[in-house]
C-alpha cells in the first residue's frame, strides 16, 4: 500500500512503500542517496545497493524503513526535512530517458523557448508547477466570490457564426463546410443568459488571432466571466471590485507559500478601493508625475502604474478603480453615461500598475442596440440570436471578465504571460514550433 | 432596494419592491392579476389599474403591499401562494414584444426546432430552465468528487497541431496560414499532466464534427475528465464508480424538486456495483432474453438496456460496470489486459441502460505506445509533445471522461441531447439553421 512521501513522517521507524519520480541523486561512497519526488513534496532516500541504476524522472516504487536523520543533518527546507528512508527494494516502474537539462535544481534556470519546447518535462519541476496550483486557487477563488453573488454557473459555446466584437482578429473554422468562427469572448452568451438566471458566471476559452507576439497575449486563453442583472453603476462597481479582490485574497491566503517563493507579497486592500474616473486619473498623474495625458482617449500602461503608485501611497491598496472610458474605445455593447455619452459606464479593475478585470454596464435597450451595431459598420442579421434576448424584455445589466492567465502572471509577478499557461498558444507554437511540424501548411486530417 | 419574489413572503403587510418578468396576465373586470417572474420564482400581484399596459416579458419594477391571500385562494403549488402584492407602482424596465407563443404555461409543448430557434427566448421557461439548474449540479457534484480524490483542476487548450484519436470527424482552423484542429477530447493533455500532478481533474470543450443527425451526439459537447496515476485497474474501477455515483447522487439530491418535475426518480445504488466483463454480461444476456451476442465486438444499445434491468433486479443497482472490451474497438492508448490482449483494461459505467462514463487503463510504456500509434496508421511525430510525456517516466494511469450533456440528459430522461445544451451545435444549425444565414458560405470576417 503506497504512502505519500509528506506521509512518512508519522510513520517513523516504520516499513512503508512510496512512488514517485527521482528528483535528483548523489552517490557517496557506497551508499546512493536521492530524492524521491510525488505530488505531496519529496523524501530523501538511501540505499546500500552502489549497483542500483536509476537516474532523474525514473518512477520508482521503494520499499524501506524510516528513519529519523542526526540532528546535523536535519534539512529544515523540506517537510520531511528531519527523515529519511532506508531503502530495502527498490523497483524501477518507468525508465526516463536522459534529461536534456537538469531539472532537480531549485530553480529552473531556462530560455522560454526550452521551457516551451520540453513543455511536458518543465512542468514537472516543482517551482513550475506551482504556478498552476495558484492558477487552480484562483478558479477556486473565482468560483467561490461568484456563487457567494447567487449566480449560477453556466456552459455557453465556443463556435458562433458571427464575430463577438468584429475585428480582424478572428479564427476561422470549417463548419461542415461553412464559415463559422471561434468565439473572440463569451460575452453575448453571458448577456443572453441575464433573462434566464439573472446572475451567471462562466469558465470559458477565448480565441484572439494576435497577429504579433507580446509578452502579455495568448491566442487562445481561459477566460472567467460574470454578469449581473438588475444591478446599476455603482452596485455593479462594488461586485468588481469585491470579485476582483476576493478572487486575489483567496489564491493568496491558499497559496501563501508559493507566493513567498516567488518573492511577492500578499495583495493589499485598504478600506474602499478608490474609484477615479479616467479623466480623473490622467489629472493626478498630470499633478504628480508632470506628465500630461489629459486628452489621450486612454490610459497608457505608464499611466496604469503610476495611477497604481498614487492608489497604494494614498489608500494602501493595490487596487484602483478607473471608469467612463470614452465610448468610441469601448465594445458596441458598453452603455454610454446618460449624463455625458461621450464617455462610458465602463470600468477596469487595475492591481498593482496592471489592468486585471475589465467591464461595464451594457447597453439593454433592444432599438438602442440595433443603432450602434449599425453606427460601428456590423449587420444586426449576424447577432440574431443576441437580439433576440433583448426584444423580449431584457433588464438593465452589467459585468465583468478576466484572463486566468494574466492574473495569474501578475499575482506572482512573472514576465511572460506563456508561463502561466500550461500550453500556450501563439503564432508561431502549438506545443511545438509551427515551422517544425511534419509538412504543417499541407496537412490533412487522416 | 429590491427583494426577491420567494422573500415577499417573510414581509406580510409590508411595502416592497419587486423586480422581475411578467409571466402571465389574467383580468379580472376592473384588476389586473399577473405573475412576476425573477431568479427565485413566482409572486402573484394584483393591480387596479385597468389601464395598465403590459403584457408577458415585459420587465418591470413593483412597488406595494405584500397580504395573505383568503384561505380558498391559497395556492399550495407555489411558494408565495399565500400571499400576493397589491401593486400599488408598476415601472416598465423593458418592453417586450408580442411573443411567438405562449410560454407562461406549466409545460412549454413546442417542437425542437421552436425551441431552438427561439432559444434566448425558451430558455426562461421555468421547466427549460430547470434542466441547466440540474446541469450545474452535476458540474458542482463532480468537481467535489475529484477534489474528495485529491485531483488538481487543470485548464488545456482546445486547438492542436493533430488530431487526438485520428478519425474523420475533426474540424479543422486556420490557423496563422498553418492548419489546425479543435481537439476531439482532451485526453492527450490530461495524461501529460499525470507526472506533474499524479490526478488532475479538467472541464474542456470536445468537438466532434459528426456527419449525422442524430439524438444522442453534439458537434460541440463539455466534457468532463479525470486522470489518476499510481492506480492499478481494480482502483481506477472504484473510482469511477465513484465519481459516477457522487456525482449523480449530488445532483438528484440538491435538484431533487426538479427531478420529481420531471417524473424521473432519482439513481439508485444498491451495495456495491456489479462488475462484469462484456463478455459476460453478453453470457447474461443471452440467458436472461435468448438473443445471442456473445461473438459481437461490443454491446449493442439494446444489450446496455437489458444488462441495466439485470443489475437492477439482481442487484438494486441503477449502475453496472462493464469491462474488458476488445482492444481494437478502443482508443489507441488503452492497456490491452496482459493476460489476454484481444481485450483491454476498459470500462464503461452504464446508468440506466446508456454509457454515461468511459475510460481505461493507459498504456504507459514508451515504446509500447510508439509501436501501437504506428499499428494504428497514424504518425509518432503527430504526436511529439504527448511522447515526451512517457520519455522521461510516466506511471501506471487511467481515467475516464464523460459529456455533460449527456449525462444531463440521461439524469432527467430528455429525448434528444439538444435540450440539455443551452446553445446545441450540429452539422445543421449554430444558434439558428445554417441555410438560413445571411450569405452563410461566402461570409468573411470583418
Amino acid at each position: 500500500m503506497r504512502i505519500l512521501a509528506t506521509e512518512t513522517k508519522n510513520e517513523i521507524e516504520k516499513t512503508v512503500t512510496c512512488e514517485g519520480w527521482i528528483n535528483s541523486r548523489r552517490d557517496h561512497g557506497k551508499l546512493i542517496f536521492f530524492d524521491l519526488r510525488d505530488r505531496s513534496g519529496l523524501l530523501q532516500i538511501v540505499s546500500k545497493d552502489s549497483n542500483l541504476d536509476i537516474r532523474p524522472e525514473d518512477v520508482v516504487r521503494v520499499r524501506g524503513k524510516v528513519v529519523k536523520r542526526p540532528d546535523n543533518l536535519v534539512n529544515p527546507n523540506l517537510e520531511t526535512g528531519s527523515i529519511e528512508l532506508q531503502a530495502e527494494n527498490v523497483e524501477i516502474l518507468s525508465k526516463a530517458a536522459e534529461l536534456p537539462f537538469d531539472i532537480g535544481g531549485k530553480d529552473l534556470d531556462l530560455q522560454l523557448p526550452t521551457l516551451l519546447d520540453f513543455r511536458a518535462l518543465t512542468l514537472r519541476h516543482p517551482k513550475v508547477k506551482s504556478i498552476f496550483k495558484v492558477q487552480e486557487a484562483i478558479m477556486e477563488g473565482f468560483r467561490r466570490a461568484a456563487q457567494a453573488l447567487e449566480a449560477t454557473e453556466v456552459f455557453v459555446p465556443t463556435i458562433s457564426y458571427s464575430s463577438t466584437e468584429g475585428g480582424a482578429e478572428i479564427f476561422k473554422i470549417d463548419y461542415y463546410g461553412h464559415k463559422a468562427f471561434m468565439i473572440q469572448s463569451p460575452q453575448l452568451y453571458k448577456q443572453m443568459m441575464i433573462p434566464i438566471f439573472e446572475r451567471v458566471y462562466l469558465i470559458s476559452h477565448a480565441y484572439r488571432a494576435e497577429p504579433s507576439v507580446t509578452t502579455r497575449h495568448l491566442s487562445e486563453s481561459i477566460q472567467l466571466d460574470l454578469e449581473l442583472g438588475f444591478l446599476e453603476f455603482e452596485e455593479l462597481l462594488d461586485s468588481l471590485e469585491r470579485i476582483g479582490s476576493e478572487t486575489l485574497k483567496y489564491a493568496s491566503q491558499k497559496c501563501s507559500d508559493i507566493l513567498k517563493e516567488f518573492n511577492v507579497d500578499p495583495p493589499k486592500v485598504g478600506g474602499k478601493i478608490p474609484r477615479l474616473k479616467m479623466r480623473e486619473a490622467q489629472e493626478i498623474i498630470y499633478k504628480t508625475t508632470g506628465r500630461d495625458n489629459r486628452k489621450e482617449p486612454d490610459l497608457t500602461p505608464e499611466d496604469e502604474k503610476d495611477i497604481s503608485a498614487w492608489a497604494l501611497k494614498e489608500h494602501g491598496s493595490d487596487f484602483v478603480t478607473i471608469t467612463h472610458y470614452p465610448t468610441k474605445k469601448r465594445a458596441f455593447y458598453s452603455h454610454p453615461d446618460p449624463k455625458n455619452p461621450e464617455f462610458s459606464l465602463s470600468y477596469d479593475l487595475i492591481f498593482k500598475g496592471v489592468e486585471i478585470l475589465s467591464g461595464s454596464k451594457r447597453i439593454h435597450d433592444y432599438d438602442k442596440l440595433v443603432e450602434v451595431i449599425v453606427e460601428r459598420g456590423m449587420n444586426p442579421k449576424d447577432f440574431s440570436m443576441y437580439l433576440q434576448a433583448f426584444k423580449y424584455g431584457m433588464p438593465p445589466h452589467g459585468g465583468f471578465s478576466f484572463g486566468l492567465e494574466r492574473l495569474t502572471m501578475k499575482i506572482l509577478d512573472l514576465v511572460n504571460v506563456r508561463e502561466a499557461s500550461l500550453f500556450p498558444r501563439d503564432m508561431n507554437r502549438i506545443d511545438i514550433l509551427l515551422s517544425s511540424q511534419p509538412d504543417a501548411k499541407k496537412k490533412t486530417s487522416k
